[in-house]
């Protein structure tokens, strides 16, 4: 068990030592740490070898000039100049809370921007100010369309985050996939099969092989098969990826750039980088913040206390399992695995920062 | 077959004998016919006896006063008086419309109103504006949340367009569940099962009973079971419900108001009559529309030319079957069911109109 200032310390310092700024540094941190007390390791330490091999490679700008290329009181399109997409994320979603604190919403979309952990950070910076906050963002082109064979999506997340009053915040993160590229490589290390449902092979066909994207295979939307509604997974993916980068100028479908090894990077002149979208709305800009926080505690207690399947605790609200863990990591202290421990001490060592 | 201007004049007097005003009854016929162009038949005649039903029982105001009931430059909230849906979902989106034309974006929560028809009509009105359209709306509580047997929430559809420059439209109208509730009927009135992963038994286990939602019984999430993400199409469902009705102060999660005689009437003097969410987003607000809609051809090119899985004839855009069908229809006319025929003959009988 490692602690939240430990692990928080090392990450800051790896970011420091790269280039990145000292509040850059600990958006990073706060963003990455955020992921792992929530219990999403998929976008917590186990990606810095990621941003730091797009960072090998040019790909990232440790000192970014994020511009606004184009506003309304209400709306903008942010320029990230490919910073680490924590940076440019979480500066977009200031400065849609900016604009809906003055305008009543906010809406800004995101070009020329990397990888940016979990869309439920952004969606969350909203509650405080008495805002529903949404965020999403495209990625690696890991997803087949419904009857295609072709990879022309990501598994795009969708986060909202809703406050509530007494009850904790009402917070929905999910990919629009029925799985995580992460999950598939954990299964893959452990040498187990996937349940079907969740890849193709290269042809198309039903494949329960968790390493199946890395041999041309693809990883299909959420709702798995056509009989089964992957059209309106494919329909999410596709909004995510349209609002994120068409709106803004990012890379859209299969020009996403990829962060590893084994998708190509493909080149298009028209487009710049990942692309984000993100949102904040005043809820009094509808009705009294009071009256709906008080509602969302009603909605939240009806949901919370509804009759559990047989052999089920309880029945979940979005955002329950991960504030849950929260509380126990940052008591007990973050998990990490020994393999993880290695490889980001070899970056230490490589960087000459102190290792873990 | 039945031509569009027949089934379009059948409607329209029908609406206007049970006391719409010439306005209200041209928009209830445009919005049910245009569901029976696109192919979206469990949205079109045959919810005229439910509509029917729901005025016997003076569930339905023909003579509505549509107020504002909270609004800033860019948001409202709207009282549908008891509208029917489609008076109040078209009113609702024509005033989004407008706050977006001023405001860059216009967003607007509907309460009180009830089943609006397809949820795609509304996003769509966005298109001739250049602009974003969004739409969605909550519904009976037919659907159990992952590890629920209550069931909590409706079918809650999610419709949006992105306007294209010389390809037709992108239009995404979907439901977050795997199915419809009227494909369920249908199997049900062949005597056939249904695919396992639409629908669970009283107990919450997996069932293949079209008919089990009238024996206590519930639809799934999107995503089917826990394992391939049901709990992600629980959050979109449950955002659908916040967005619809926390929001505006319309019926919530059990409290919808069914329109099927099977689900009781559960009385909640807090919140009145179905929700709606309505959005409009103006391109030009982020980026010159021409630019958007020359790379959304793009986008949409891409995908539409992706290599198909064998067996397949080609991979769809959102909104292709429907706007295919409607080619045909236009054409070829509508098929309704006979025995639709018969029930709305009933009815026609009975208001003392012509019959079809």
């Amino acid at each position: 068990m490692y602690s939240y200032q430990l692990l928080y310390a090392f990450v800051k310092k790896l970011f420091l030592r790269i280039g990145c700024s000292e509040d850059d540094a600990c958006i990073v941190a706060d963003v990455l740490l955020s992921a792992e007390l929530r219990g999403i390791e998929s976008h917590g330490l186990l990606r810095i070898p990621d941003y730091i091999n797009l960072w090998k490679n040019n790909r990232i700008n440790v000192k970014p000039n994020i511009t606004i290329v184009h506003e309304t009181p209400g709306t903008a399109v942010i320029d990230g100049d490919s910073a680490l997409g924590m940076i440019a994320g979480k500066k977009s979603m200031e400065i849609a809370i900016k604009k809906a604190s003055q305008c009543g919403t906010g809406w800004v979309s995101t070009r020329n921007s990397n990888h940016f952990g979990i869309a439920g950070y952004y969606a969350m910076m909203a509650l405080e100010h008495d805002m529903i906050g949404i965020s999403m963002t495209n990625a690696n082109p890991f997803v087949a369309p419904t009857f295609s064979v072709d990879r022309l999506l990501g598994t795009n997340p969708i986060a909202v985050a809703f406050p509530a009053d007494k009850q904790p915040a009402f917070v929905a993160d999910f990919a629009t996939t029925p799985i995580a590229r992460g999950k598939l490589d954990l299964m893959h290390k452990k040498g187990i099969k996937a349940p079907y449902g969740y890849v193709q092979d290269k042809a198309g066909n039903p494949s329960n092989d968790p390493n199946i994207i890395t041999q041309g295979g693809a990883i299909v939307p959420l709702g798995g098969d056509y009989e089964h509604g992957s059209h309106k997974g494919y329909c999410l993916g596709s909004i995510v990826d349209i609002l994120s980068a068409v709106l803004s100028g990012a890379c859209y479908g299969p020009w996403v750039p990829p962060i590893v090894a084994y998708l190509p990077v493909k080149e298009n002149p028209d487009v710049k980088g990942t692309g984000h979208f993100f949102g904040a709305m005043r809820i009094d800009a509808f009705r009294p913040a009071e009256e709906f926080k008080k509602m969302m505690d009603k909605w939240i207690l009806t949901f919370r206390n509804s009759k559990p399947i047989e052999g089920q605790e309880k029945v979940l609200v979005p955002g329950d399992p991960e504030r849950e863990m929260e509380a126990v990591r940052k008591k007990e202290g973050i998990p990490v695995m020994p393999l993880l421990i290695e490889k980001v001490n070899e970056i230490a060592a490589e960087l000459g920062i102190k290792k873990l």
